[in-house]
C-alpha cells in the first residue's frame, strides 16, 4: 500500500479507475465536500491534530489516503514513445518525470532496480496524481533493453542536437543519472545518441528538466 | 550577505569574478585539497560535529562559506533574452531556473517582488553555482515592464504552440506562478502568448521545467 495526502492528489487518484482505496483519513470539512467520491466505509474522521501526527507534509493538508499499490504490467513498447530511466535516485525528480510523462501522453517508465521507489512518499506527491496514469515498471535495464524491438534513444554527450531532430512515433528514450548520466554498460544499446546543446556556462541540466527538453522535441 | 555549501558550489562562486568570499568554514581534508583557492585569512579550520551544527544541509558536505550577496545591475534587456518571473515562490523551482538560464546564456532574471529571495538556501544550492552568473533583479512588475523597448512573450494558454516557433533573438519570457499562472495585471504588457501544447493528462508542468522547455524553443 502507499500514502498520498492533499485534497487535489487524493481526488485525481480517486478519479483514476487503477486506484483502488483501502482507507481515508480526512477533516469533517473535506468529508462533508467530497461525498461522491468516497464510499463511507472506507472514511474516518479526524482531527487536525490527529491528521498533523500521521501526516509526512510540512504543511498537513486536509486529507491522508491509503491506497493498495498499482497492478504492475509488462510494458508495450510498439507504436509509442516510452521513457527508461537509469539510477534516478532523487525522489522529487522522479515524481516530476512521471508528471511530465503524463503530460506528454507516455504510459510507460521503465525504471532500473536502483531508481527511487515509485511509492516513496516524495515521489507520490511529485506526480500531482499521475502516478495513476503511468505504468511505472522495475527491471534489469540490460536484460531487458537487449530484448526490445524498437529504436532505442539516449540522452548523452556529443549526440544530435535534439532541437534540430525530427519527432518520432515510436522509441525507448533512455534518461541517465544526473551525476554519472547513462551507466557504461547499456550504451551499447543506444541507436541513436541525443543531446541537448549548452549554450551557457551550466555544467549540467537536472534530470527532470532534460526529460522535459528531450521529450518536447521528439514528440509532437 | 549569504552561505553557500558543499565543494562543488563553494568552488563554483570562488571561481566567479563577481563572488566575494566574507568566511569559509571547512574540514581539514577540504582545506588541504582546495590550497591555491582560499585566501588563508579568511579560513577557518573546523571539525565534522561542528560543521553539523552549522549546516543547513541534511548531510554536511566538507565545507561552508559565507559570502558577500552579488552587486544588482540594472536589466540590459536588448539584444538579447531575459527571464522574467513573476510570483515563482517555491525555492527549489526558483533555483533551478537560475540553473537552466545559465544553460542557455541567460544572464539577466527580472522577479517579481514576491518571487522566492534568491539568497534563502535553498535557492543557492539549486542554482548549482549558476548564481553567480546570473544578475537576478527584484522589482515592481508592472512598473518595469511598462518601460520595456521589446518584445514580451508570456506562458499562457491558449497562446502559439512553442514547438511551431522560430527562435528569437531579442526579448522578454515572462513566467508565470505555477498554481495561477502570470498575475492579470501583467497580461496587457504580453506581446505575444505562447504555450506547450498538452499531449496527456497531468494538469499541468512545473515551472521550471515549462521555462526549460520554452527556453529550448526559443533560443537556437
Amino acid at each position: 500500500m502507499f500514502i498520498a495526502e492533499g485534497p487535489k492528489l487524493v481526488q485525481e487518484i480517486l478519479q483514476s479507475r487503477n486506484a483502488e482505496l483501502k482507507n481515508l483519513y480526512a477533516l469533517k470539512r473535506w468529508i462533508r465536500e467530497n461525498k461522491e467520491l468516497v464510499p463511507t466505509a472506507n472514511v474516518t474522521e479526524i482531527e487536525e491534530t490527529e491528521l498533523e501526527r500521521i501526516s509526512n507534509l510540512k504543511t498537513p493538508n486536509n486529507v491522508l489516503a491509503v491506497f493498495k499499490k498499482f497492478q504492475i504490467k509488462e510494458p508495450v513498447v510498439r507504436n509509442k514513445i516510452s521513457l527508461v530511466l537509469d539510477a534516478v535516485r532523487d525522489p522529487g525528480n522522479l515524481g516530476t518525470i512521471i508528471r511530465i510523462a503524463d503530460w506528454f501522453a507516455i504510459d510507460e517508465i521503465i525504471c532500473s532496480d536502483d531508481c527511487a521507489d515509485v511509492y516513496n512518499s516524495k515521489v507520490v506527491q511529485a506526480t500531482m496524481g499521475s502516478i495513476a496514469r503511468v505504468n511505472i515498471f522495475y527491471t534489469d535495464l540490460e536484460a531487458w533493453l537487449k530484448e526490445q524491438p524498437v529504436r532505442i534513444y539516449g540522452a548523452l554527450l556529443e549526440g544530435k542536437d535534439i532541437t534540430k531532430m525530427n519527432a518520432i512515433k515510436e522509441g525507448l528514450v533512455i534518461i541517465g543519472n544526473e551525476s554519472n548520466g547513462i551507466r557504461r554498460e547499456l550504451v551499447p544499446y543506444v541507436n541513436e545518441r541525443i543531446t541537448i546543446p549548452r549554450k551557457g556556462n551550466a555544467e549540467s541540466l537536472n534530470a527532470a528538466i532534460a526529460t522535459g527538453i528531450i521529450l518536447s522535441h521528439l514528440i509532437s
